[in-house]
């Protein structure tokens, strides 16, 4: 069996802690076992490692969430897509990814699953348990269904083909068909027909799926899937194969199983009020306070509140009103003020207009040992650097110098420049310019093998 | 007569936007009459000009807050007290000043008043009314009695030597005592008897309290009282002079009067929800926001709520319980990471540890066209200055250089250095040393005119 993990999305839910390139997967709110906070996708990721999976598993991701996943999870297998279209385009290219570069035999079972759940241990052992029923029922597609907790409204449901199926845990039960999102009420019948909650999780053998791309007219090439990927509908994977196939089991999952993606899931599991830099007062009532600044915040004599700063933003607010953030920050385009990055990461410090209409950023910016940041040019600012700790490689103008703390480097416009950390290395830098943007950036190397092939050492 | 306004207090109270360098008064979240923020200081200032009492007036303060004075007020008479140390002490000081230095004659009348209530206009005729009736009637001390609006329990009382008097806007009445701070039963009691609350306000002839000193075994003479200032008693006016005075008469005031010390009573001046960046969401009720930073804040679905964020921190609490802030920030030895100064102002953006042990401040500093940073060193840091707006003159190590946008201004440790602002002025700094405290500086010269005298123009 092959495993893929879906990481998508972008989070607005958990705004501000969460943003267009930090979805809620990679948030660290929780903490593993080692006592250390871990993003969801790192805890999964450990999982799979720590019940054998972790060979057989490919992360699916956007551009936008590579540097991350490598931040987070060091060098891991990645099945790329071109842009961020929904699940069925996300599944069906892994599914060519498999088949024509990794050669994998038709009659292999695959697994997709979210990134983002929280579950226990025993969450892997069903998913084991797919392939065999898959096979032994010869089904063409098996899904794990939670067993419900209570009468949730923004979950989809699996209806078992008979009622009162569904209530073993682990026995496999055909499915009659699915509700998305039901009302209390009809949610409430649903649960005592026995239906499920469906947890995202698709497997299914991979000639299942190639078949299937073959019907709609797709190629089962990866290469020529991705040329054609933008033209690809966006839709999930649930409305384009799951309702329409006939052939449906659900093993029934009676463990732990949590979508955290709104502030009440996400703040019930955490083992303290407060996380950060902060108080939150004895007087208060199931009152959580996340802070990734350096600021203090104290939160006073409130009820059901959740309070989360970060870089990006404040949000406060009562939890079962939080809902509310997405439709505030849908039109966000704000630029992101932390992000993690394949070589490290950087916090802006401030961006702010000049009287004049110039903008300056600053930003604090680390880079982890032995990572560079490419050999590169920005048209439209310059930049001063100034070492705060570490030692590195600086490249600027065809030229290498050694970097230490108090050292100064002007980069002014047009002028090539690059650093590579010899030990973990932190400088603030002064941007300052028409038009202060991500974008302006043209990269001429991205290794520091090829700074050092074409620049020389000072 | 003379008026002093008391311009003393840490503003704890008020935290986040208040703290050691910026008490309550000198913060700016309510509007004058152009549409401007003024602060309290700067609203009394305003008024005193506008009821012509302004060249009367002078200003009694600790050095702690002489900078922002000067940034809020301009050039104002100022008397300046060594250390803080309450209102007996600043009241006796500025008494010793009027007559020793300012030569006022003993019989004038002094009026001395805080610097922080919101009033009207019509305050100031009562005020004016104190002089007329302490000669009329011969009183020792004439004071100004608001009549109550409910029963307050965390003001003082005045209370008449007949029950009903007292009603009658402007005619004084004679006063039998004073209650601190009455239970709401007790205050009910006191209100129903005619009793007033106590403006803080103090007039009476400069002769009596100058006698009063020499009772006390005080010096007369300013300098004299300057030089044993740290031998006065920490103690109020109210103990020292006021509760053992024998003949003492209150004007009763029926106008606009507000203690504005509490996020209760100040945000019930806003004139809207929302002050600076951010959001309040339409099913919040009586909750504001108050937002200093430049970073987007929502608030959702919360009621009497008060959001304040600014630099030094954030405070996010229910209207009544917001007074507890008191006790989380009296220990507060965070340095303040807002300043106003005689020359500008600067914002600290962050300071952080390195991993060495080292410590980085990056602080973004205004300085106001024509004003100029005195010259300087400091023994334990480096400093880098990247001009990002205005014109100015840098001088380092004996000479002067013009500076613009995009200018790098490296400063080692021990380099004398100083700058002056040929138009507004805007720098990033960043520090970087084994402490960083604003006490690590050595003055050189205060004035450019020096700073031009022993530097040569490069």
């Amino acid at each position: 069996m092959k495993l893929v993990l879906l990481s998508g999305g972008s989070g607005k839910r958990l705004w501000p802690l969460s943003n267009n390139s930090r979805s809620k997967q990679f948030l660290k709110v929780l903490r593993g076992p080692s006592g250390q906070f871990e993003s969801m996708v790192q805890r999964i990721w450990r999982q799979l490692k720590s019940v054998g999976l972790q060979d057989a598993a490919r992360i699916s991701t956007g551009k936008s969430h590579i540097d991350i996943l490598q931040n987070q999870l060091g060098d891991v297998p990645l099945i790329i897509e071109p842009e961020c279209r929904d699940t069925f385009p996300a599944i069906a290219l892994a599914s060519t990814y498999l088949y024509s570069i990794e050669r994998i035999p038709l009659d292999e079972i695959v697994c997709f699953m979210p990134a983002d759940p929280y579950v226990g241990e025993e969450y892997y052992k069903s998913i084991l348990k797919l392939e065999e029923y898959l096979i032994q029922l010869k089904a063409d597609l098996a899904l794990i269904g939670k067993t419900p907790d209570y009468a949730a409204t923004n979950f989809g449901y699996i209806i078992p083909k008979s009622k009162g199926e569904g209530e073993e845990q682990s026995t496999p039960i055909p499915v009659r068909g699915f509700v998305e999102k039901p009302c209390a009420d009809r949610a409430k019948e649903l649960i005592d027909h026995g239906a499920l909650w469906n947890c995202g999780v698709f497997a299914f053998k991979l000639g299942f799926i190639l078949s299937l791309l073959e019907q709609k007219g797709l190629p089962k090439d990866y290469n020529q899937l991705l040329e054609s990927y933008g033209k690809l509908p966006i839709s999930s994977f649930d409305y384009e194969v799951v309702e329409k196939a006939q052939n449906i089991i659900a093993i029934p999952f009676n463990g732990s199983w949590f979508d955290l993606g709104t502030w009440s899931t996400l703040t019930a599991k955490m083992d303290s009020y407060v996380l950060g830099k902060g108080m939150v007062s004895s007087d208060s009532i199931n009152t959580h306070l996340i802070n990734e600044l350096n600021l203090p915040v104290s939160v006073l004599g409130l009820t059901n509140t959740i309070v989360a700063v970060s870089p990006d933003g404040i949000l406060v607010s009562e939890k079962s009103a939080s809902d509310q953030i997405k439709q505030y920050v849908k039109d966000n385009k704000n630029r992101p003020m932390y992000e993690e990055r394949r070589w490290g990461c950087y916090r802006v410090l401030e961006h702010i207009k000049t009287p004049n209409g110039n903008e300056v950023l600053t930003k604090r910016i680390k880079i982890n040992q032995g990572k560079n940041i490419s050999y590169q040019l920005h048209q439209k600012r310059n930049e001063v650097w100034t070492i705060i700790s570490g030692d590195g490689e600086f490249a600027i103008d065809g030229k290498i110098y050694r970097v230490k703390p108090n050292d100064v480097l002007q980069i002014p416009v047009g002028v090539k420049h690059g650093i590579m950390a010899i030990s973990n290395l932190e400088f603030i830098e002064v941007q300052l310019g028409s038009e202060l943007i991500e974008e302006d950036i043209q990269r001429i190397y991205m290794t520091w093998e090829e700074v050092e092939q074409n620049c020389a050492r000072d």
